[in-house]
């Protein structure tokens, strides 16, 4: 983790330069796009009648900005894209438009690395009540977010690791009651992991599947390390596209990655563990059910590595232009 | 059901007095009552960053208003409470200014006939963040909204009796994963399930827990009658209050109940179908799958008729005093 150091340093830089900024730029603790007004986030509001409040019933995706690039944003549109399908729900702007929205509403922050939220919600039909008779195609609201990036775990802690928990009161949602594939915020079992992980003096949930496989937990994939492969969840999980670079850096190697059913034995006696999202990056656990897992391994360096190097790979990258 | 249309008629000649009302006050459409203020519930709107919205953080309760009387206010307070308390939740008023303050929004809205929500969300604070340091006692937002009283089965639907199906393509989520005891808005199960029935030409699908029993619907328990006892889920669903009615009528025309595991093979060979909710009451299903369940047969009645004559007993409700 040679350039862990380096990696956080120049962050952290940015990050004073934005504190800088938010004196003089409201935008820069956090904007909204809502209904066409950009706004500040904390001054964002959306009616209560919203189906997206009123029955969660909607979907999202997270791209982040890594200094004044956004990562993988094609993917994230191409994720979005499919969860609104499976959903049923239509934004009201062309994949080019929510593309060049974010953008502006990125360049308009000022905040150089961002978490950023694209939300589209049912609006204000309730999908019991039956289609208008006028028969226009309906068109659902869409909500933009762009805020200083999130850590799920903070930078500070990551060059020795976190502590997680197999949870015991809690399961994760089965996707055939709701498809964790398309991206939801319906957190009620990752919220009780949560919960339970603080009440054990700990941090990071992992659910099962109440069937004896490690699923996720809340907002991360999670993958073990042992005898130099990766095992990590086919099922009951999302979809992640960090995971996806995780696989990239894999492959490229050549570790081994099984992608499969994973006993939530595996997490006692594999060699090493670490979870991974778009709001923090590889993230590694060194202390599980209160047991120490050693110290973080060679291959979670390699991938930690590997993740933020491609932040500068203009293959995976696009520049934002701030005003 | 002698006193179907009776019951009928009343509501239809308060609603006609309403929209005259609408004309001269703007909260007869809907009253929302945040942070203090009161305003049209069309106008009201919330934080985008509240956790109710954000990950779906909250619980609430819906009581009812039927010809100027609140029905069993006191059971769904008591029930809100627990959910609260479930949570972890503790909303900004003691449970009398709950009380009060719905009772005035009621009074100021005019409406005589009314579904009401009482919200109680997280606020800004995501769970996954520590308390903040001062170690003040949290307050979580709480939101009230009353409106005209919604119908889960059209009235006019009710002496014929509505469409259900047994969902082949959702399961319920399980109680392990998010407890359905306490009243949440988590309904991607359900909406899946609501999608299925409108697929299948049908209207209220039933879900299952995917061991083959009956859990409830988007938004109702079930019930099924067979030789003249009833059967429900004890497991898997909400604790009703419009099913605790029918307990109480059932218990007081000495028909057995049966709450416990119900096999989903019980709704094709069953006498008569019903659901319950407080938004709509007592609503017959009499066709399945597709299937004739023949008309709306003699306990439905027996309950329908018990169940309205309730809101008409003292002990059950709680007078509004319109302004």
């Amino acid at each position: 983790m040679a350039t862990m150091q380096e990696i956080f340093k120049g962050f952290e830089e940015r990050q004073a330069k934005l504190v800088e900024d938010g004196l003089k730029n409201p935008l820069a603790h956090g904007a909204a796009l809502i209904d066409g007004q950009i706004t500040p986030l904390l001054d964002a509001k959306i009616p209560i009648l919203d189906q997206g409040f009123l029955h969660s019933d909607l979907t999202y995706d997270v791209p982040a900005v890594w200094d004044g690039k956004l990562f993988r944003f094609n993917d994230h549109l191409d994720r979005l894209e499919k969860s609104c399908a499976k959903l049923r729900l239509k934004p009201p702007m062309s994949r080019n438009e929510i593309e060049q929205a974010t953008i502006n509403l990125i360049s308009k922050s000022g905040i150089r690395d961002a978490y950023v939220q694209i939300i589209v919600t049912r609006g204000f039909r309730f999908i019991r009540e039956p289609l208008p008779t006028n028969d226009t195609p309906e068109n659902h609201p869409i909500y933009i977010l762009v805020m200083p990036y999130i850590w799920v775990m903070p930078y500070q802690m990551q060059p020795a690791g976190g502590e997680a928990v197999v949870t015991r009161t809690v399961r994760r949602i089965p996707p055939g009651a709701i498809d964790p594939t398309v991206k939801n915020l319906q957190w009620g079992d990752l919220i009780r992991g949560l919960l339970e992980a603080q009440d054990r003096g700990s941090q990071y949930p992992f659910l099962t599947d109440g069937d004896g496989n490690i699923t996720e937990g809340a907002g991360y994939n999670i993958v073990f390390v042992k005898d130099g492969a990766l095992y990590t969840a086919k099922k009951g999980v999302l979809e992640g596209i960090t995971r996806k670079s995780v696989f990239d850096i894999a492959k490229k190697a050549k570790i081994e990655v099984y992608l499969d059913d994973v006993s939530a034995s595996l997490a006692y006696v594999c060699d090493e563990i670490f979870m991974c999202t778009t709001a923090g990056g590889i993230m590694p656990i060194t202390k599980l059910d209160g047991e120490s897992k050693g110290e973080v391994g060679p291959i979670t360096k390699l991938i930690w590595d590997g993740y933020w190097a491609m932040h500068y790979d203009s293959k995976y990258t696009t520049k934002i232009s701030y005003e």
